[in-house]
């Protein structure tokens, strides 16, 4: 299928930089090995070679991972390798509807909206209307804008939502919106809270354990990318050692009496 | 939404073990804390508490990661940590064509069917008959059944999917099927070969290089689960160290001449 | 040279059980692979094949390591991962005085008292009577009572030493013994504080920074065994995935107005 | 006891950063805070705080760990994270003879002569002269040149040390000098051998296996540093992911028939 018009293509050179890029007459992209006219991108296909003055160049498909990692962004961003477990974690699949506090740069917005996708939502929360902007341009280019819906929120402010089948937070401060999570939440629905300190995990999980959820647990992710080269195969030598802390939990509504969970 | 006759229910415990279930009359689930009546639960909410003679418990809607942890398995199986990453970096996403080899257990299966629901479709070959009925049995119990075909396969049999978005390879000797790949994948597709030894991907890697894949990488993932105790926080004393490395890569057809790939 | 009475050796099995034993006559060694006679030892060499009834064995020189692993234990112990970088992180060598406060099982006692021979000494403490007898005799066993001090101590206790040049602790409240170091230690030594988790290294670093130490930074050590094998490499399933964080500092005696330490 | 002439001293600033330099009349420390005069260390103490023109310092006792990151490297040095584990579980504490091959810029070679002093000995070989020269002037200025003989050594060629207690290689072909190591180590002497790659490792442990080694084992390090701040305690977000991979064996001159080891 060709590439049309407004179309994402990744554009890949052999030194393993990548430039995410929208086909579309008039525009250009300048990379340091040449620049790459980007209304010819229209009409060639994904996995495409074209040649930049000083290299060839490969047109991809970008993966969600790719959009995720290619937002533009003023603050941290969720990395794919955190995502990728909540999803599967927080059950959150195609129709889902889900609610985000801490729009953020909107990269793991994106990838909440693709896995909701074509039925699902997301109703994603920032405090801040700059980040907001920031995200829906980041959730527009990265075709992911018709699955969620921005808005401001005051800290602690209630959202509209209710019976949302999960609640994602990445927020400094997660504990003061648990009457907001508890008022969005179907019973039984999933929670999951990045951050970046054990002092944070360790406080939410007390809220969460005071507050009707169970199956309260955290876990660390580490991706530890490995170059596979014939005859000296081998780890890299520098690595991502620290994103969030992921927290994970259930709402059931309100815990039993000694309903204690095991630990270690 | 009430609990209905043939829904999945993850029983869980006090002390953190937990049971896969389909609510049924006439089935009985037994437990070290006694026995609960898998009729009962029909009508029931997920989140709702029951009462086992020994022990409450509470009665949870199962996440992907629980449908894949709970399959009955011959064989390893793929874990959440390796899907997660997987699913994003292969772009499968909704309306996705799939196909794997090696549906083992149907572990994966369980997670690629969920991620390409409700349009798409999963092609899944095992060369072993044992195995795929071990895996139907798993899809089914899994509701995962109706997006997967399941095949018999020879090793390095052809299989008659053309143009899939995305292949995914957890086989000893992937590649035996780089030409099963080739024809079966679009142009610009991804793959993803999952091995445990360091020698298979550096073996794959090198084949795929010499037949029109770029991008190749690969990356092992760490999940180290965390205890997150009021004053008293810390990591679980024991991990998985090691389920399998993942090797990626973009198919386009045929390589560039001079197009090296960068080497950390 | 010939193994004497008294010489402590690594009987070494071909999957992989090893058992420290000291030659001695009349003492018999009892294996799932058959008896070992401890007195038939004596005058053979490190190196040496043996023959059980159902095995053929070597006889080993134990290393610090082994010794470590090796003590009787009713505690968790130090693990050789820690201990490595903790003596070189705290300038622990030939000839130091060191004081060590939690002597538990005597595991890091014995490779600090062997990080010290044959000049330097460890006064080791305990509140618990107990741990000391067991301490005592794993130190003698290892060969290694003769550079050690043991002594009970109750909490918060001053100890006699003075100008240590270095203070390690394994104990759950290390800022309970914060005067205690400084009494002990000299300007310029090295502290090293072991504990499972983060609140109480947080706890410690605050307690050492009003307190006149420096350069006070922590890690975790994580060692991932890999089966090194022809044609299926790969690292090991499971591993020890925690023990202790490590919080090191330097003490000045008193921390200069306004020296803040730097951040990431 | 005052800082001599000669002494090594790390100066220490607020903001983390290090300097090795030596007590001497007429020299001076330049840094980024301002100037220092290295005679004006002499009669000062370890411990002692000093004022460059933009910031306080502390005069510190470098530890080995400090040694080591400080040599002037032309190569990739050994981590402490490897070094520590390394004199663990080869044994080499005070007294020892040891045979390193592969001298490099002597980071190794320092950790390894304050193990051994006061009366052990260190002989080290290289195949490059130029190098042998760095890690004099290195081994020279850490104060460890008394306890290491070096000498250069072309690839293959035999040492002329018998029975040594360890031999220690960090050489891109280990396996080439196996009949060095049979003829230099002692029965009963263990080896380690730091390789980067997985296919080093491989081929060493097989190499070692052909040779009358036994108890072959690998290992990965892994050192992440911890941030233990009052509130907010995490994990540094870059870490060193890979350095090279320790190989251990156990020399006893031959092995039995038969004598498989298991494996995992």
């Amino acid at each position: 299928m060709p590439i049309r018009e407004g179309d994402l293509v990744l554009v890949y050179l052999p030194d393993g930089s990548t430039y995410l890029v929208t086909a579309r007459p008039g525009k250009t992209l300048g990379t340091h090995k040449g620049n790459l006219d980007l209304g010819d991108l229209i009409g060639r296909e994904y996995g495409d070679l074209v040649q930049l003055s000083k290299s060839p160049a490969y047109l991809l498909e970008p993966s969600i991972e790719d959009l995720v990692m290619k937002v533009q962004r003023n603050t941290n961003i969720v990395y794919p390798k955190d995502i990728g477990i909540l999803l599967l974690a927080t059950n959150i699949r195609s129709g889902c509807r889900v609610v985000e506090l801490g729009t953020g740069s909107g990269a793991l917005t994106i990838a909440l909206a693709y896995a909701v996708a074509p039925d699902g939502r997301v109703y994603s929360y920032d405090v801040r209307e700059d980040m907001l902007r920031v995200a829906e341009s980041n959730l527009r280019r990265a075709g992911a804008l018709d699955y969620v819906e921005l808005n401001l929120k005051e800290p602690g402010e209630p959202v509209p939502v209710k019976g949302a089948d999960a609640v994602v937070l990445d927020i400094p401060a997660p504990w003061e919106e648990i009457e907001t999570i508890k008022a969005a939440i179907k019973k039984g629905g999933r929670v999951a809270s990045l951050n970046p300190t054990y002092n944070q995990i360790e406080r939410m999980a007390e809220t969460l354990r005071g507050n009707g959820f169970v199956m309260i647990r955290a876990m660390e992710m580490l991706c530890r990318p490995i170059l596979p080269r014939q005859g000296r195969t081998r780890p890299v030598q520098q690595m991502v050692a620290h994103t969030e802390f992921i927290l994970l939990a259930v709402y059931v509504g309100e815990t039993a009496e000694g309903f204690e969970e095991d630990e270690d």
